[in-house]
């Protein structure tokens, strides 16, 4: 185990009916006026924003609504949502939804309080030490926004998909409450699902020795998505395994699980510039990237390779057929995600077209190597997009 | 799963060496002179006191010594404590040890802001809402106490043990070192891993449906104990196995698995008795009070005992023998704390006579019942006492 700090004051507020009470948490927080940032018809028609604004109403706080939330959050929301804060006089930023939501209201909240123009801060050219205090209720359980410190913008021009992180922009409070994900709709729910187990993979896949209680801790969230998937994409409304997706998600990239171990996100960062390219949903890009990327790595180390067959996809084959067993868990793994109804290959996403060394050199941004498991070169990431063909 | 919150700010420092970086971290949460509060000579003897003093004076923060920590802390610890701290001028609380350490430590942060006798804290009267900023330097994972807002203090006059709770005492950070655990002796590492256990089983051992996540990282947690405690019996400077359990430790009493369920408490309350009567250690205590317990409310959901049998004590048997399992699940436990020198019954630890009904009475404090798993009336806690005879 390496030597590591953990430090994690997002608070947490789980279970039905929870968003009703998010005006007394905005107060806590010393909120006076919101800027109340969404997207899409959903929280309307299911009543979820009339009950939000009602409870901000009740708690003697001001709101604007800003509808602005699009996926793979773009440069131009976070500007134009720092103009509204701005005109109005926002002090609170409240994010209802997924990653989407989250990252750009933590990009709104930052400019806020930034001295220039923030995609600075994305291209590393500055650093972001305050931030308007945010809150956030989740809908969409993948991204682990809502208690990171990270935020992910794509800039149109160039479609540049950068990463920012603060502490600064970590959320003041998160209420996660299972019933707002019925209506998730099943293909949504299976990328969240993907998402998910990525962030537990990207931790899990590591070079680091002697981190056996971390790795049970992966393994357990790994399995409870496993197994909790297939129950909420027959009922939609189960609100048990809809729970367990949800509380798993928040611990999954929370920080805790890859204390004490290098993590990897090799695949996520091949992802992003999958999806910043042809703007599929993050999940699908990750179903898409994440087994081409273990059966290009696995041989670097087997013995991770069958204890994550064995101890997560339930192989069980004699011991000695080693890399039978690491591809078996890989295929158990694809055939899993397939039946979500999630692509496996970049042409069940429609992608044909071969632009792998684009995406590789974009993934590297000007790096030799990309990961952590394995180094990963231009040459590598482009014999992970021809494995994903 | 029910509904929770979660809300864990305490900064985990974690690995080799971080004790030397103490003075920067009360620094950082505004301290200027400490109370340095441990107990024994090991400190001195193994030169981690003078580390300690030096990072203080390095980074320009002056400090008192108060060298008190006695095991079952009492309570004229605290009031010693609260007039140094007075009579020095100090506004930051340092405890380098294990739970008892740290528990007078949190006494003393809180008797230093009340108004009035904190022993009326401890007994409901009051409540605390203010406290001195505290940190830990932990030597004996085991309490979990570095990370929870819990204190338990024994008042000598009627040897009364009572705990209080409250966010105030919860400490800003925690150090852990592992290798600060390579001079614990045998008993001292046997029984804080029983406590450990004992800290997840009491979380496990549950009533409520549909807890998955949380009952797979609970038992991650309860599978890395039993692997690693025989390591550090065998070896006391195996710095992996070391740091496992002082990481799980930290994890199985941070609030963080007990999220969405009910948990027990029975055989830590009737512990509590235990050890206040007989001052013997808490982890020893629980290493008898808990398999007795175990037997004596297990059919009241024999699933989950026979999933505990299965899931953490590899106990093989065929599904349709559910006492058999059971019980099984039982005595491989017994069988692995007595082969780490534990004591399993009363007489294992000297304890011959029967003061069963009144300790029975002194756990129950007035009430009808204790525990949630089963609610224990006198008669079931004499019971237990009489099945760990």
């Amino acid at each position: 185990m390496i030597n590591f700090e953990y430090y994690m004051p997002t608070k947490i507020i789980f279970g039905k009916d929870t968003p009703a009470e998010v005006g007394q948490h905005v107060k806590e927080y010393g909120g006076h006026k919101c800027l109340v940032h969404y997207g899409g018809t959903y929280l309307k028609e299911t009543g979820l924003l009339d009950k939000i604004e009602k409870s901000l109403t009740d708690s003697g706080i001001e709101y604007v609504e800003y509808d602005g939330v699009i996926p793979n959050p773009r440069l131009s929301t976070v500007y134009h949502g720092k103009e509204l804060c701005e005109q109005n006089g926002v002090d609170f930023i409240l994010a209802i939804g997924g990653g989407s939501a989250i990252d750009s209201s933590k990009a709104i909240a930052a400019a806020c309080a930034f001295d220039g123009d923030i995609w600075d801060a994305f291209l590393g050219k500055e650093k972001i030490t305050k931030a308007l205090p945010m809150g956030v209720i989740l809908t969409i359980p993948a991204s682990g926004s809502e208690s990171s410190k990270a935020c992910v913008i794509t800039k149109e021009e160039g479609l540049q998909k950068r990463m920012a992180v603060s502490f600064a922009m970590l959320p003041k409070f998160a209420i996660l409450d299972p019933s707002t994900t019925y209506t998730l709709p099943a293909y949504q729910t299976a990328a969240g699902c993907c998402d998910i187990m990525s962030h537990l993979m990207e931790r899990y896949f590591t070079q680091t020795p002697n981190v056996e209680f971390s790795d049970r801790m992966l393994e357990a969230g790994m399995i409870t998505i496993l197994n909790n998937a297939p129950r909420v994409l027959k009922d939609p409304c189960d609100y048990d395994a809809r729970a367990e997706i949800m509380w798993t998600g928040n611990i999954a990239h929370n920080d805790l699980l890859n204390k004490g171990r290098v993590d990897d996100w090799a695949s996520h960062n091949i992802e992003h510039e999958l999806s910043a390219l042809y703007d599929i949903t993050h999940g699908a890009g990750l179903s898409i990237v994440t087994p081409a990327w273990m059966r290009h790595v696995y041989k670097s180390n087997k013995k991770r390779f069958v204890q994550f067959a064995q101890n997560v996809m339930g192989v069980n084959l004699p011991a000695e057929h080693e890399d039978e067993i690491c591809l078996k868990g890989i295929e158990v793994l694809e055939n899993t995600w397939k039946s979500w109804g999630m692509p496996i290959h970049l042409s069940d996403a429609g992608i044909t077209e071969n632009r792998y060394e684009e995406m590789a050199l974009r993934a590297l941004d000007g790096n030799e190597t990309t990961g952590n498991f394995v180094k990963l070169t231009k040459e590598d990431i482009i014999a992970i997009f021809e494995l994903a063909k």
